[in-house]
């Protein structure tokens, strides 16, 4: 992170114990003190617009878009607001749980048979192709005003209230599958606000009623 | 190595504790188990007909040609002949006799105050650059699965339907706002589905309260 100029390393849950025993060079000193711990991913990427995991599989059944990290770097330099990567245990990386906090997922571009990687190796590979000098490309003005990934959650959120409230019963998994649905939707933050106003009155008006 | 598929691991001197002592992942054992010890570099790279140094500096004593990683690349691939990439050890890199058996040198882009880097990650780092592709073009999503307007107008309606049921009157043209907000989701036939699933689930339970 320090090569690459990446200061800001969040740590979420049972990653506290690793991090204070980590052993760095000089430059690297500095981010392991400033990171910060996070009980929740949710509480950790609830100010970025864009959220990216990371996997070493091909295929996944998880609904989510697997991009090659050549690929990817493209969509992260043409987006302006805050990315959070998110990586995995070494062991086990990440769960169906974290990834549906995922608006894609990214891979390294490894050869078959051989695609699980050390993961101070996959996050140097990640990073440095972040920064990797790339011809320029126009910027979108769409990714702009994405809404971050906290107005996401409170919409599923309520809405996942709402349904319970409906008696939707239908879908196993339903709250992961509220999550993913609206992170497909790519939501600018100006829509996240009026989907909000639509999903907290009807929400107002089905507890009013029961 | 294993991860970006190269397997001719040698070693120069000393280092054959330190490869004795590595613990890899499954996929690595084979390139530590048949890596070969050289008592000199000179034998290393005999067979090389392009042999390439790897350097944390911008510039450095020697009169040779530093690259940085992306550039180096470009020319590694057009070379069709056998390539030794040389890393020196982590403390120390290459001496400036290791570095008179190089053509030319190359460089990770680090940050400026941040150009020491750990070996591993270092190598990763450099192999991945290796095989690198070109990125595509970003494709834009398969026009084929987008839901057709019939069904976005049915989620409008029946939102719109919900909103009334729900006193939710704030907006003007809310209808024509419900619509546009519906077309910005780019919504796949799929999602569309379960979209308009929730909805009417939801007006439903509104339809019984009232």
């Amino acid at each position: 992170m320090a090569n690459f100029g990446f200061p800001d390393l969040r740590l979420v849950e049972a990653y506290r114990v690793a991090a204070d025993e980590a052993r760095s060079g000089p430059h690297a000193e500095i981010v392991l003190r400033d990171s910060r711990d996070f009980s929740t991913l949710a509480e950790a990427t609830a100010d970025a617009t864009l959220v990216i995991g990371t996997t070493s599989a091909r295929k996944r059944d998880v609904q989510l878009e697997i991009k090659r990290l050549e690929d990817a770097a493209i969509t992260v330099k043409q987006h302006s607001g805050r990315i959070a990567l998110l990586f995995g245990s070494e062991k086990f990386g990440l769960s169906n749980d974290d990834m549906c906090h995922c608006h894609w997922l990214v891979r390294i571009p490894t050869v078959e048979g051989a695609t699980s990687m050390n993961l101070g190796q996959a996050v140097a590979v990640t990073l440095y192709e972040m920064v990797r000098q790339a011809p320029k490309i126009e910027t979108v003005e769409s990714e702009e005003q994405l809404a971050p990934a906290g107005m996401l959650d409170e919409f599923t959120d309520r809405l996942y209230e709402a349904l319970q409230l409906s008696g939707y019963v239908h879908a196993q998994n339903i709250n992961e599958k509220l999550r993913r649905l609206a992170r497909r939707m790519h939501l600018r933050e100006i829509d996240a606000v009026m989907w909000l106003g639509i999903v907290r009155q009807i929400l107002w008006k089905l507890k009013k009623e029961n």
